[in-house]
């Protein structure tokens, strides 16, 4: 059985919960059930972590290197700022796709560049948490034989 | 049955006939084959167009808000140059996702900004011609009810 | 009798049809219609030419330099990107007044720069539909001696 | 009876009388004394304002806004530098039109963005003292029925 | 007793007569009123000038070296324009103490540098008229024993 | 009773220990005592948190939502580099009012531009730990009836 | 036999009709014919297109693959813009030679980068039509034995 | 006799009076003192004029091309930020000569430039009050036959 | 007996075990064992911490300004990104050596800034793991007498 | 008989003894040896002088200016940083043609802007040592009455 | 009696040789021959130097720090690229005076920045050879009692 | 017997004769000495150079590829400015270490950029003359067993 880590960053465990009109209404709780269940009809195992502190989204990464087949990765606010969490992804050997609910390149001017992009697989953007499920189906058919 | 056009920009007749290292085996025709055959089998029509010509893809985008449910387009080169693009993109009512063949974050400097970017519904960059099948799948999701 | 060329660039083929909050309601034919009345009123002759293409806006530049006495032009999305349509209004004689609908200068940073004003005989920015009229005004107050 | 200003910014008051090359032989007397004449025509009262004062361009801005329908400003060189007209432009409620003798985009890159642009009804220039009767035209189209 | 300049650049005359969305209904009067009120309660002698010109703004900076003991000062748009303004807080020896309605990090990008912070003994921004309040607070705090 | 954050950000644990020239001989603690004693004399009651890690930082605002009032936040080296940060000061309701101990503005370059100022209440530079103060007393003002 | 396409970008169609005091009197077709007649004389048939089309610029290169040994390309105004013609001349695999008749860096600041020369052999600018010809000369040169 | 104008701007009606370490213990008064009556024994009639306000100095800029032979100006503050005087220096036909006390380029970043400079006949910068000096030596010399 | 602390910062963890064509085979424990064995034979005693951590990697830096005689330190990603790290640099006293592996100047863009830089004693790049010995020869030669 | 010039900037001295994948096996002697014979053929004396000194080099310019008919000019590492390599060009009356080995525009970013390009006749990059030849060509051609 | 170094940079050897109308007609020599009677009255002895070459003015100016009383120095196109030269005016104890002959500012984007003129007593730059002359004035004043 | 050369660029001359109190007291030829004798000591033959000129700089490196095995350079006031040192760097075989007396990082904006860095073995800054001896260290390291 197929393993991934769904990786949250900054500020995503307030989502459902404050700002709905740009966040939606659903909690990160529900998007990581939805995710699990998605995963577990194709036959893959989730494991989720949400963390706002940069070191730790670093160990994450370490971590899953170990036992992951694939992360998908939502750096948030340090997508712009972290050559740290980049050198991370760079090292390790699973593949990470880098996904954002919203976006990013339609909003502040500082938002438009991802320091982490360049080192992902993949990058997908703006699809809200259907940006995860996209990232869960390159996986998916990426492993099948379509 | 919903209606969506795949939208191909300049250059990408060439996919599977010259650079295979960088691009691939598969040809545009491969490529809008497995499409087609993906699409119908979610109830889906597509219509698929190709051109060189900046204005030809401008009429085609204004052509497709008379009869399509959602467009999917690799603008190519015209991604990091074309303001009329944008213009077309954001004067339609069809939502449109942009997509590209491979990481445009990891390639030239001139080639990191999209102008398109943030007039379209979302962005999938960086996983072949698998970054078309996603775009498919978000518009599925997105009419069924999963 | 005189004869000026009225030539509208990408997406303006779209005018009065969608996004009527940004661009108003009157349609391009009827914008067209007014400006022949106007015109005629004047002793001048207008032809007006549509095109998504650049190539096609470039020949229609350099056709006009053959017949006609003026050129009013909407670059639209050009504006801020083609060298091509800049040296194609330097190199002819016909006076070229660039017009736009909407006032540049308050809208996204990468509409501020024209690369076309700066060949051009003069800029109306700003006055909607009106802004060609002010541009056939200027033409029709110059060839008489008020 | 409708009322205009005809604000004129720095150094305009030697239009005439230096650099003909550049600006010209008519002096800022004989521009008011046409604009004057042409204005009364169309049932419009003018007063014209020149100082190379940006205080009191700035007071003159706020004055108008009792007594004016509309304002028609050639800034001069305070167009690129003075975020305190820009100001005293976005607090009236008045619309003021943007004028300019020659066309500032074919000079120096100091001169080529106008900071109060945005905040104006819509900017004219190039076509000499007939900017500032293009910018009467506007008005008085605008309150006619044309 | 202790004597205090509040110095009123350009535009703030208007405050509260116009765009009461962006900046109140309370005009300067009544904030002069206040402020008078308030400082008079703590002892302090308030002085309140306006005025749209550099100049004046200037000429007060000097002026106040000779009687006051402290400067509160809102320059509005010449904050991020104005080295000469800039050369003034310096060269007199009262403290300044520079405030600002709004916050203008949030406003446009030429609002966010300001020249003359660097040279003031702090800055206060974003409280709208409570900001020149708090400017007096700082001056009462540090001439008391608190 | 109503109660307020003080949130103090990296470093500053260090006031009043090291570099005297630079931040004074007050140490932390005792500033921290002076705003309790302050505060409780307006009925306000103070909780204030000291941390070198962004991710406490982020999760101290998060917290601060559920039962603070207001938030008093010297972000310190964050200030300039974090949109991790920002993200968690537009993400919730309480309002935040940035404070810095120097003048940034009169620092080094990197150090002039805040990414917390625009999602702020206010910013309050300058005055040392009275700028803590000057912050304490715009929420009491507000609160009160002055 | 050898073959080479000799590809002109747009308003070169202008060349010899006006502006002659920068573009000299030679006509585009004069300058085809003496290089059809130079290359025949070393034994090499030359196609000439010229297009103020983009897309058929890329066209044509995708085209010459399949027949030319070599190009030589003058992009024209579409040298500073184009990353679809860069794109095109990177992924064919015929060696494109660029030219340009005028010293582009003696000219505007936004004609001195260009786009294609890094996918290019190589660039020769500043020497009117015999740009072309030097361009063929290294052509001659590399297939003969010298 | 030849007559010249010495004219002061911003902020240096304060030399001599404060922060003497900068600007040296000599008053304005004892500079012109002093040009005045070198001035004289070479047969020059000097008049000063200084002034905190942008449009005085452009006035007596405009008046000077009526009556002096020449004009030595240290725009001070003004030197970085103001078209509207650089446009006055070019407009009119007296020469102007641009001097500073100190040296500009071993200061603030934003002092390094001149707006002015290039319009003016030279330039003198560091050499204190004799830069007025030097001035003054080369309108003699250039008088003279030397 | 001397005390210096060897910080590692993010991603060091990694040495030796991953990307070895970039990092090298030896680990950081082998890297620790070498330093700590070539230390003592020079009756310097070394502790040696790594985290991934920017808050740990600050608060090592404060603490070992109470134990250690001096730091030697690589930030890694963080280099480029930190001032708090910067400002905790700055801020103690025992003085700090910053080394990298490789050349940071040889790589991407956005790592040939280090913001740490300016305030340690030196730096040392490019060595591999002889940059830490290098730092240790410093340190023992300017406490010896060479 | 003509004569001309053929300048060897800093390093080409090297040329084929060093890093031959860069730079090709051929020596600078044997290149000089085939354009001397090439020249001699067509009746052009060569003179060839390769210098690493900036001054060497304006000296040869200076020098050359007095019996040369033409210069060929390659400046290697000086291309983009000589203003006074620059200056020495414009002052002389002869022609001069700049040349490079390899293709400018395709390396390091400082690469990029010749300084030198601007006053030269063409500029041809990119055909190793074939560039001298086509550079010779161009004199020959224009001297010749093809 | 006192001794000046007139140091003359690059291409300074060619004046009154070529391109007459940008440096006019006289002579280096012819200038140095008037620098020096003009001293010789004030009782100062000059020696006078040029070098196209950077490392001999550098050693030059190590050289006059034995000798001179002070250095008038023309760093032609070295100004604007030379950190060594700068290095060696920073260095000597003897004043440096920067001297041009034309005004820099009214020339080139790269000339309009001094690398040298910081570290300068003063500047001088537009007079023509009167520049030289200005220069000495200054260092006669300087030592006389005016 | 191991060779090196040590390599010092412009000014380096002065060392410890002029601005001791940024340079130290100790001669060029002290350091020479020290590092003789310590290379000495290890087995390893220097030969040391001085030159204030680029070029014999370049000559020097050139040179010390026939014979040396390592060099150590100090490139002054070129490290910043010359492409043509970097080239002849990159194209010898020896391997050449960057050192500097001073932190270049903590010093005027254009001196942080190294272009001579990304071409060395590695870069030593900020430990005075000590650096020299830290770069010898690394060439016995690497050439010893430890």
């Amino acid at each position: 059985m197929k393993s991934i880590l769904i990786l949250h960053g900054p500020n995503l465990n307030l989502l459902g919960q404050r700002e709905p009109e740009v966040y939606g209404v659903v909690t990160l709780d529900e998007i990581n059930q939805r995710l699990v269940t998605f995963a577990a009809e194709h036959g893959v195992e989730l494991r989720t972590v949400q963390s706002n502190h940069e070191g730790e989204l670093i160990d994450a990464l370490h971590d899953a290197d170990d036992w992951a087949d694939g992360v998908i990765f939502n750096p948030g606010g340090y997508t712009h700022t972290s050559v740290a969490l980049r050198d991370a992804v760079a090292a390790i050997k699973v593949p990470v796709v880098e996904v954002h609910l919203s976006n990013i390149h339609a909003r502040e001017e500082f938002r438009r560049q991802s320091l982490i992009a360049s080192v992902c697989a993949g990058t997908i953007a703006g699809f809200g948490w259907r940006s995860y499920v996209l990232g869960l189906e390159w996986y998916i058919g990426k492993l099948g034989d379509w």
